[in-house]
C-alpha cells in the first residue's frame, strides 16, 4: 500500500525557512504573499493487510521517526 | 486565498534522503517499507481575485523559486 505523510509545523512555532521564502518571493516581485510555512512530505510503500493496518504502521513510524510531535503535526493518507 | 504546494522529486531522480529514512525505519524494526521518497510542502496565503488567479500566481512562484523543474514535479491546491 502507498502512504503519503505530510508533516507541518504546529501553529505558533517559528518558521525561519518560511520567512526566508516569503522574503525571496517579495524580492522576485510577488506581492500579497503571506503566512508562508514550509513542511515535509514522505511518500512510501508499506506491506500491510489492509488500509487500517497500513495506517497504524505509518502512524507509528511518524511518532517514532518522521515527525517531531513536540513542534510538528502530521497527517497520513493511505491509497491503493 | 490559501495555497498548498507539494514538490516531489521526479521518478528516477536519486533520493539519498529517502534512502536514509528507509534505512532508519528498518533499523527501528519497521519491515516491509520501501520506495521512501522525501518531498517538500509549502503552505501560503496569496492575495487573488479568484481561484484561477491564485493558481496562476502560485504556479509562477513554483517555476521561479519553489521548485527546481529540472528534477522536481509540483502540484498546487487552492482553497477558500
Amino acid at each position: 500500500m502507498k502512504a503519503r505523510v505530510v508533516v507541518t509545523l504546529k501553529p505558533g512555532v517559528l518558521d525561519p525557512q518560511g520567512q526566508a521564502i516569503e522574503g525571496s518571493l517579495g524580492g522576485l516581485g510577488f506581492t500579497g504573499v503571506s503566512a508562508v510555512r514550509q513542511g515535509k512530505i514522505f511518500d512510501l510503500e508499506v506491506d500491510a493487510t489492509d488500509a487500517e493496518d497500513a495506517r497504524s504502521k505509518v502512524d507509528s513510524m511518524c511518532t517514532r521517526l518522521l515527525a517531531n510531535t513536540v513542534i510538528e503535526n502530521y497527517s497520513v493518507e493511505i491509497s491503493e
